[in-house]
């Protein structure tokens, strides 16, 4: 189809899933002159519409923030060469953004479904490292806080304080008129081999470097710096110098996001 | 010490425990003015022990190929930098030699230990990928193969007529006088999620490229272009033409090595 009809064709909805290595980007969303997620897909979609594609997504990861799953959606023309054969597209996609992205699926989806309103739990996972030394390779997408050795127990009783709903000021980096009460569901802390502490955070929405922060003070109490008591302190506190520092980004990755039934289809 | 002391000064023998990311590197053995481990870990040897240092290794991987652990040896002079305290001289070569290098350890051994000669068991293990799609971060160490789904079975039956003491010929890059009868103590290939497919193999000893020469005739039974019985007979013709292209390095990690008790303390 020539452009001009492609304009004025009618539109469809389609969602894509995607992963990415967030060392290469400076974070997902759009920006000028910066190499963004958003931006490389954006073009790339825009070049198989034959019309500019906008895009919607879930998680709207910071710079070095990977993900394992991200999901965007964006209305193209329905006689473009993305909505004739999916599968086609997703590799076409695949090829135009890779190697640091991956295009896992793309799909049709009703004109009701909304990457970002429509998401129902997003899951991040923190990976830190507190062996002396570190396997090189994790250097990618591993914090290595190096010795003493976290107390994997006492950042779950440290975390304890966080699940549920509460105004998290303290842990989000503050937009003047943002509403910063969300409601964490799950917060887990596992040991593995190597010296791997991984930290799981789970909810509907996160505020902005919430996941970091959260992770920063969790560290602190690992380390044996703060009890574990200290993370209601600072979360009662709703201030964002009570809780000092965050995570460094390479160590995050935004793992999955859900949907609520009729919209994911 | 001052230098012309230390070259009169008595040797000892080190024992250094490393990991690479070999995509950083033009493989292990130091070549001019590329950049390789051995040559890395020299001149940061070099540095501290105050005069050049050589070093012997458990084994020589390829560029692009990884380690988890590879062992070296050395003999540095009693009186060094790198001998006082091990646990600094350790830390001190981790900060020269990283990121894309990581030491483990630093021990004394008796001068009986040899890394190359000592070594009873190296184990190799060799990523693959048969998913339409591939996480980003395991594009450094993970061949992406893509559909068909790797036969497993397949891969064991014909990787078990590699087992046991045999002229691996077919399977090695032949320098001229070299003997190339090796023993393969176990050939194992599991499946795990995301579409990996794991090959170990393990022996006292490989020949050049003789582990990505086996795994790749393995994918291609996987994939069924050829029986599980091929193998043998392409172990039986001892002609690298009967085996063809070999793996690409990134997939190949050397995870472990062995030594007999007393000479690895």
């Amino acid at each position: 189809m020539p452009p001009s009809s492609l304009a004025a064709s009618p539109l469809v909805r389609l969602r894509v899933d995607l992963a990415y290595d967030g060392g290469g980007f400076r974070g997902f969303a759009r920006q000028a002159s910066q190499r963004t997620v958003q931006g490389v897909l954006e073009d790339a979609l825009s070049v198989l519409a034959g019309v500019p594609v906008a895009t919607t997504v879930s998680g709207r990861t910071d710079a070095g923030v990977h993900a394992a799953l991200n999901v965007v959606h964006c209305d193209v023309p329905a006689g473009s060469r993305l909505t004739v054969d999916l599968d086609r597209a997703r590799k076409a996609l695949d090829k135009l953004c890779g190697p640091q992205i991956t295009v896992w699926r793309v799909r049709r989806v009703p004109s009701t479904f909304d990457a970002r309103f429509s998401a129902t739990r997003r899951r991040y996972r923190y990976r830190l490292c507190d062996a002396t030394a570190m396997a090189p390779l994790w250097r990618h997408d591993t914090w290595h806080v190096g010795p003493p050795a976290l107390d994997v127990d006492a950042m779950e009783a440290g975390g304890a304080h966080l699940l549920g709903e509460h105004d998290f000021s303290s842990f989000c980096r503050r937009a003047d008129d943002q509403h910063l009460v969300r409601r964490i569901d799950l917060l887990a802390v596992r040991r593995e081999p190597g010296g791997l502490v991984v930290v799981r955070v789970e909810g509907k929405a996160f505020c902005h470097q919430m996941v970091r922060s959260v992770t920063a003070c969790l560290v602190r109490v690992g380390q044996g710096k703060r009890p574990p008591d200290w993370v209601r302190e600072a979360l009662h506190a709703r201030d964002r110098h009570a809780v000092g520092s965050i995570a460094p980004p390479h160590g995050l990755t935004l793992v999955d996001v859900s949907f609520a039934r009729p919209s994911a289809q």
